[in-house]
């Protein structure tokens, strides 16, 4: 019988953890009542503290904001965890080999598509010496858990490059509407694009919807990726700039429905760069 | 019957002066063969150097790299030029403003899409108190000129947005091929796109293949972008990124045939970035 551990489950944690095979286990101690919630909701065993978990697990899962990832697994490796430690945050793979460093069993992992509810939207990356075995786990279930060759590195890597599109992509294409907005031409450039990119104008209001609630911890991830850039000898600048972009928009984090594409706009413009809560 | 000077008919240039009514006028003096050629095969009467043009044009436009277009502009100023002058380049609205302290009569200009052959394809967008005047040279041709409102500096802005999107986001696809080389997971991204971003590989192949012959003027039109950015105070990184990667690419310039996307990677990543040639 697997016993699994996850810090923390959060939207996407608390998936990763309900299609995880055996005993999962989380830690309650100063977690929010949404947490608390979804854990319950996902049927995991509440181990209390980081201490319990690490007592109880032989694998632990984190899964948290990059920004926070280096802190969890510190503590995790202070209470003295032996067993295999797996690292799925959107992370440049030399933040990923300094967390390896914590622990005699490292697994490195990337996650890519929404929180896992349904079949095929979403795959957990793992690399590094004992990812089969805890690819294992998810056999079966929701969640598609493949192996990436190449060893500690290279799931984040996969993962800083996916990322480094899709959201880095998002982030330009909101500045440029913001850019346009600035200087008169919004209408001029919805116009132009109606004839040559078809889409785009309701591709960027879609980018302005999805992105803003989730924007607080894209920008952590973005400086992850200009790491990412920079280690690879290629410039770090679209990712600072997406990082400063996702960074103004962090007043969404609490906002009650996902604002619009002008609303978003008027954020990037601020000159204190707050947002609009 | 309108006069109208073309400074300079490079493959953009000798389309938008092939499509002009009236007469219109080149000037060979410096220029290369090839721009002859194609002066001859649009029908372009040579007035030899840049002070005959300026003698006998009403309005002359120049469409020339970005780099060079304040040099352009300069040069038909200290000529004496008392007609409306039309800077038809990828250049920021602050760059269109320095341009147009040099004349008495000044259009601001951008154009968006491929060598004007085709019916459709390509529109030059005018703006500032001449505009509508100018435009009607082009009535009734292939090339679809457009006035936008907002004065001098709005067809720039319209162009640098525009482009900041196409090409930047060109340069970013580039980059994250380049990055998933540099850490081996460039197949399992291409296993990842195949699953999540349909046609992404093919994109990313394409992109390659038709930026790389042209990747030496871009550099100079993404240094723009980034000025039009920074003066709407909005973060530089993206463009100031993407004519690095463009600039890594200026030695395709010279090749018999584009590059495939494993040999702009290859020059991408070259420590030097200097590029094949």
């Amino acid at each position: 019988m697997t016993v699994t551990g996850i810090l923390h489950p959060g939207q996407m944690g608390a998936t990763i953890a309900a299609t995880c095979s055996g005993t999962t286990l989380w830690a309650s101690a100063g977690r929010t009542a949404a947490t608390q919630r979804r854990a319950e909701d996902a049927g995991l065993t509440d181990a209390e503290t980081v201490a319990g978990l690490v007592e109880r697990a032989d694998t632990i899962v984190s899964v948290c904001p990059p920004a926070r990832a280096v802190a969890v697994a510190q503590q995790v490796a202070d209470a003295g965890f032996a067993g295999v430690y797996v690292d799925a945050n959107a992370v440049s793979p030399t933040t990923a080999a300094v967390i390896a460093e914590l622990f005699e069993h490292y697994v490195d992992g990337g996650i890519i598509g929404p929180p896992a509810h349904l079949d095929g939207t979403t795959r957990m990356y793992l690399s590094g010496h004992d990812a089969a075995a805890v690819a294992e786990r998810w056999a079966g279930s929701v969640l598609d858990v493949r192996v990436v060759d190449g060893g500690v590195g290279a799931a984040s890597a996969l993962k800083m490059c996916f990322a480094g599109w899709t959201k880095g992509s998002t982030a330009l294409l909101l500045a440029i509407n913001a850019a346009a907005q600035h200087y008169e031409v919004h209408e001029a450039l919805f116009d132009e694009w109606a004839i040559s990119i078809p889409d785009q104008a309701a591709r960027s209001d879609g980018a302005a919807r999805a992105a803003s609630p989730k924007a607080w911890r894209f920008e952590g991830e973005m400086r992850e990726i200009a790491a990412t850039f920079v280690d690879a000898g290629l410039p770090a600048g679209f990712h600072q700039a997406a990082a400063e972009i996702f960074g103004r928009m962090t007043g969404f984090r609490a906002a009650d429905a996902p604002p619009d594409l002008d609303t978003v706009i008027a954020a990037l413009l601020d000159a204190d760069g707050v947002g609009p809560s």
